[in-house]
């Protein structure tokens, strides 16, 4: 195979790998630092080239998506120098035979992560995988090309060579990228649903996805309704624009008379079932509807007949994201957590609780739909594998 | 999107899943032990259709490869019945958060298996989804088709509707199954590397690959040598046509003249660089040789001048499975340990023993050479996924 760009800046990746394998924590962490203090120092020529990338003529959302926050991303990279190093912990293992066995933790390789919009991930996600051992390879969106590029010309040099690597370029490059299976190891796509599934059907490379996320808060007949009122605006409008937040509530049919009528308060738009629009004026629900994800103050409403129908609902046409119960009956609580196939299941509490950052798991990688590797909210543990090692006294098979 | 026979069939296989995933232990070990008496019952019935698959004028290998051993495979579930219960353990998470947070070991949900001639992996691969609570789809080769329908006859009732399904059909059957990942969740292809490369290649759902092992043993300059022969008779004799058997042996200059001649005593066919040449008669090299995966009594000599030689001879040629080194150096015995990225690295022990059994796993469902999910020997847990669960009081988000 003759070597072609994007070939070589994986093999440089991979050769970067080697050595960020066995890289000490506070090497790695001296790195981290250094890139946050060159960023702080380069501050107005980043944002001179951040300048170029938000035109004029742009609509304010966009503009404003593409913004970069020097010391807001120096500070983040502080954080993560300040995280436990995910790599190397063991885990020993006590087999029947007479040699020593351990699970080390150990980084994945090399990393490719593509993504749209947001300038601040550029520096984020190749400290993320520094930390975590892994050579990062950035492909970042063309509207933010003059920001990425000037703070990777700013972090130059503070980091070992081929550790981290922006591409420019477009679909054919990401193309040859996801075939090289043999260099990279894992691919990390950030963003729309059309982007995830285009890079999971191209890719010979294993894809870690964060699909969709349409959430469900299901109030039992049993629930203390005051704190289903809150955990369901939680849910809803803390955040709507996030991948955990709640896109439908299910209401128990005891309850709906007494419940449905409040959701007026929400001030979101909503869009009911039948039952639910005979108890308080709405839109109608299509069948549209209930597998939709908003990511707006937008929210769908359903009376259901019992714990089984609303599980089943949420089987149909969930996304297996995060799903919560309201309820102050235990029996019904534990059905509800063992039979929701989600990556995060919840009893009283609102479907937002679901985070990295909540969780404990320090730095937030992602939220992942996948049920392979990684499930739910990801942190840097997620970034690395695992490898047996066997340490033994000329131990044979027999 | 209109139903087919497959579409329905994975359709049935994901009903079972949902029954499965809160399936009892006892339950799911009174299935594994019916099933296993089952098959003792018909045994001359599935006997007779085994003869029917093993024609007369078929090779003596392939006629072998089709034989099957009824009381073997009772036993076999019997085992597999008495493992503990991959499901259910939680590990409990303390975030800062007034909320309690566990991570509990889920089933995947439905599994696919695609495997070639043994018709013993019919009710053994069964018998581990069941166990792990997943519905099995089961791809077997139609060389062994009466033999496997057989045995599913037998077993009819002894499990859940739907939980272990037999499909019969070619290419484009398995397809369309690639083809499903809204109903199925994980592909198992067992056989070698071309089905496993055609099916990773067609799949959109996840598949866990077991690739060729190209297993290295590096004899050190400090290596006890008559250890070191024994490792390297054991890796390489012991069963060669395992994943795990050496393919290349690699000695360090200063103890090659001494040690490469013995290599003579294995009596199996040897093929060397140039240096091994001058030291004991044999075949050369070629470059083809140091990527092969023999899966024969043929092994591959070379002398390097370093441990960094070895190193990057085995990350250039190597399969990332499992490589072992010998040496009474602890300092050369770490830096291999930490440098080699395979899934298996051993001290002073034979390739032979990264095993399943051997690691304490208790069934073995394969050695992945995924870096993903799971690397290495395979057990049951690698069949399970994870779910977090909050346990809150009416927690919100700030």
């Amino acid at each position: 195979m003759k070597p072609t760009p994007m070939s070589e800046l994986a093999r440089r990746a991979r050769d970067a790998s080697r050595s960020l394998r066995t890289l000490s924590t506070r090497d790695k962490n001296v790195a981290l630092l250094a890139m946050a203090a060159s960023l702080r120092e380069h501050r107005q020529t980043i944002e001179t080239a951040n300048g170029h990338d938000r035109r004029a003529d742009m609509p304010a959302p966009k503009k404003d998506r593409l913004r970069v926050d020097v010391n807001a991303i120096a500070e983040s990279l502080d954080a993560i120098a300040k995280l436990p190093d995910p790599v190397g912990g063991c885990e020993v293992r006590k087999p029947e035979g007479e040699f020593e066995l351990k699970r080390k933790r150990v980084p994945l390789g090399v990393i490719l992560m593509i993504f749209e919009s947001r300038p601040n991930v550029t520096p984020e996600a190749g400290a993320l995988c520094l930390k975590s051992g892994n050579a990062a390879i950035l492909k970042g969106g063309s509207e933010a090309r003059h920001t990425n590029e000037a703070m990777m010309r700013a972090m130059e040099g503070t980091f070992p060579a081929g550790a981290i690597q922006l591409v420019s370029g477009g679909h054919d490059e990401i193309s040859e990228l996801l075939g090289l299976d043999e260099l990279i190891d894992l691919v990390i796509p950030r963003g729309g649903e059309g982007l995830i599934r285009a890079v999971a059907e191209q890719s010979r490379i294993p894809v870690l996805k964060h699909y969709r996320g349409n959430c469900h808060v299901y109030v039992d007949a049993n629930a203390e309704l005051d704190m289903a009122y809150r955990i369901v605006e939680n849910s809803k409008c803390q955040r709507p624009a996030t991948c955990n937040a709640a896109e439908k509530v299910l209401v128990h049919r005891d309850v709906a008379r007494e419940f449905v009528p409040r959701l007026a308060e929400l001030g979101v738009e909503l869009r009911g079932d039948e039952a639910a629009r005979k108890l308080l004026e709405m839109k109608p629900a299509t069948e549209e509807d209930w597998a939709e994800e908003y990511l707006d103050l937008v929210l769908g409403v359903k009376v259901v007949g019992s714990l089984d129908e609303a599980i089943d609902h949420i089987e149909q046409y969930g996304s297996h994201h995060t799903d919560a119960i309201v309820t102050a009956d235990k029996t019904n609580a534990e059905r509800f957590l063992d039979e929701v196939d989600s990556a995060t299941v919840l009893w009283n509490a609102s479907t937002r609780i679901a985070d990295g950052g909540l969780f404990g798991l320090g730095a937030e990688v992602g939220i992942s739909t996948d049920k392979l590797h990684a499930r739910g909210p990801m942190g840097l543990e997620e970034l690395t594998t695992y490898k047996w090692v066997v340490e033994g006294r000329g131990n044979l098979r027999e």
